[in-house]
């Protein structure tokens, strides 16, 4: 027989469980200190994340256990936004969503490529660039408007249904980048093949889901599942979740579209009260984790310095444009919500730069500035997202909804 | 530069994530069937763990992941057992608990090592043997207990406290048993040292971390921690499992003892309600990871089942008389539950099993029949403890506190 390592040795319980406690600890404190400095706590979180990570103090690792309750934290953060998230809604901005979407990506894309061989990136590395500085990460958005209590807004639904369309063309787009790395080469079959499935997926559970609990509400709960709804709603989120990576989107996406189906059953139970602690309890893992990737030895060099400054630039830039020209038709002040909030790159950035590290063309030095991209693009929303709001909704900005502690 | 493997290629987090829905859906599967066959809920999820476990279909594998997973779901479990347990109800079950702990470590240590050398197994093996029929899975009857509703009773707190001296013991001697087999031979110095820790860990926190929050209760919300106490709460249970767990205890009883530090604050909250959603996700993850640990395949030679079968009826009537000894000031109801309820011995004994597995003393027939017999005290257990409830409390065995949905 094989053995199974059981339960684990003492030893490793306590270094887990340490690990959990020192970044959950440093993210709250971090939490705490931005809310009362007035600041949004998730950059409190992130910055935590960089202190206690390998950056400053290295008292935690970000490892696989640590990387699993991100990915949850960010679940159930999208989770979360889709329970407050009515199909109907989404629709209503599906057109201005689908156009910011696209350019949205389009612009940091072109722009992307066309700076990477300006500096005399290899082709296959330039697409690596553009792809990185595609994706716009909607959990960093997400909890930026629910700290500010604006998730149910027109803007709102038109940056998380742009998020969807921006996922879709960064799978698209990163598996042609990956294809062209490959000794294969680019498969279109297999390629028009995934995007048929994730639309289809979309379709069937956003349209189907919906509509099957709208009409049998109790399906959730008695007599099929005893008590509470909570682990059967968590299963489907989990499943979703699992099944749209499985097909090559963001898992997120799939805790998303678990979150509106949930939610057509709502009026029959309070079922955010249960998802609460749970949303309290991972989240914060997925910001510090993402402070822990930041690399500041790498930035001792003037000139990685100057690339991050360009790039950084180039991606505020491109996206903000290409978003703002999306949204224009939803008038000067929400149209200046949408752009900036589809400028955090967050972790999708960071994932992108790590496949490019894995395939061998995203180099040390390009890794670190990426990564350091994405920490940056995250960082600068928050304040300006809530002065744009504030000028938008000038009653809205000292409210906060946050479930839970957050 | 090093690279850190990012958020996770796209593929690693489609597996880790099935993982999880796969073993989570199984065991609400197997709860909801038991339940409704008016069985324990823990007994279908442990079955279910076997069912999706290599055992049997293969759909789930024991890794690290579902690893911590399982530890917080018996950490929480134990946070859950402390909420509910006030000290001074500890203290006054004290004496009778100390001396159930005591017999009921003593006579299975001896049963077991004489065993062992009676079917010709060397010095080494014969002490893990021992130690493996030592300790009791408090995890297990908890959550039993909670099930039944039957929390709050003279001869649950017996159990706890039972259980608390129990794996201080069962430390000892697997400290005394793994010093035996290692080259430098038992080091007597570090040995008391690390007993003293452990008694002194459990009297600072278990006295002064409850005079603390008794006397001021607010210590864990405003204006310390804005909003709700949930996650402070949550770093307390971690931390004190940590810390438990470096200095060579459980981590649940780090876990067990935080809960009833909080549990002095609970009148100025109801943490409860917002652990509730923790209890409900995680341990489901703890009961099936004990299923998916037993291998089916050594249990085809008539030997081995034979076996399996001493060494089980060994464990649960040294533990049953040993413990049963210790209550009788109780009277014989509260004697019998008690003595029933140490009988489990869970994840207890398949660490021990693994622990000598490590250390190259415990092969595989022996290792597999160790987890079997660890599994059957456990699946025994609830329906034994069920009667004897129903007997000593006629009112009570109807009723069920189990919170959010368990």
């Amino acid at each position: 027989m094989t053995f199974v390592i059981p339960l684990a040795a003492a030893s490793h319980v306590a270094d887990v469980l340490t690990d959990l406690f020192v970044v959950l600890l440093a993210a709250k404190l971090g939490d705490e200190l931005f809310k009362r400095l007035h600041q949004p706590g998730l950059i409190g979180e992130i910055l935590a994340g960089v202190l206690v990570g390998p950056a400053v103090f290295g008292f935690a690792a970000p490892g696989e256990v640590l990387e699993v309750f991100a990915e949850l934290g960010v679940v159930f953060l999208l989770f979360w936004v889709g329970l407050e998230t009515r199909l109907s809604q989404m629709l209503a901005v599906g057109r201005s969503a689908a156009v910011v979407g696209a350019l949205g990506v389009i612009l940091p894309f072109a722009g992307g490529v066309a700076f990477a061989f300006a500096t005399g990136e290899p082709t296959a590395t330039a697409i690596f660039v553009g792809v990185a500085l595609v994706a716009t990460s909607v959990g960093i958005t997400s909890a930026v408007l629910i700290e500010l209590g604006a998730l149910d807004t027109t803007a709102a639904r038109t940056i998380l249904g742009a998020a969807v369309i921006d996922d879709i063309l960064a799978m698209l787009l990163l598996a042609v980048a990956v294809g062209l790395g490959a000794d294969g080469g680019l498969d279109i079959v297999s390629l028009a093949t995934t995007v048929a499935l994730a639309l289809a997926f979309l379709a069937f559970f956003a349209l189907g889901g919906t509509r099957l609990l709208a009409s049998r509400p109790r399906l959730l709960h008695a007599p099929q599942f005893s008590e509470s709804p909570l682990l059967p709603a968590v299963l489907l989120c989990l499943g979703l979740a699992a099944f749209a990576a499985h097909i090559g989107l963001a898992a997120i996406i799939g805790a998303f579209l678990a979150g509106m189906i949930v939610a057509e059953t709502k009026e029959q139970h309070p079922i955010e009260e249960e998802v609460a602690p749970l949303y309290a309890f991972f989240p914060p893992f997925f910001f510090a984790f993402i402070g822990m990737q930041v690399d500041l030895g790498e930035f001792v060099e003037p000139e990685t310095l100057g690339l991050l400054a360009a790039i950084t630039l180039l991606a505020v830039i491109t996206k903000y444009a290409g978003a703002r020209l999306g949204a224009r038709g939803l008038g000067p002040h929400d149209a200046r919500v949408v752009a900036i909030g589809m400028i955090p790159r967050g972790e999708v950035g960071i994932i992108v730069a790590g496949i490019g590290a894995a395939a061998g063309v995203v180099e040390g030095q390009l890794f670190a500035v990426i990564v350091g991209m994405s920490v940056l693009t995250t960082l600068i929303v928050p304040p300006l997202l809530r002065r744009a709001l504030a000028n938008a909704h000038p009653n809205r900005h000292t409210s906060n909804s946050a479930p839970g502690d957050g």
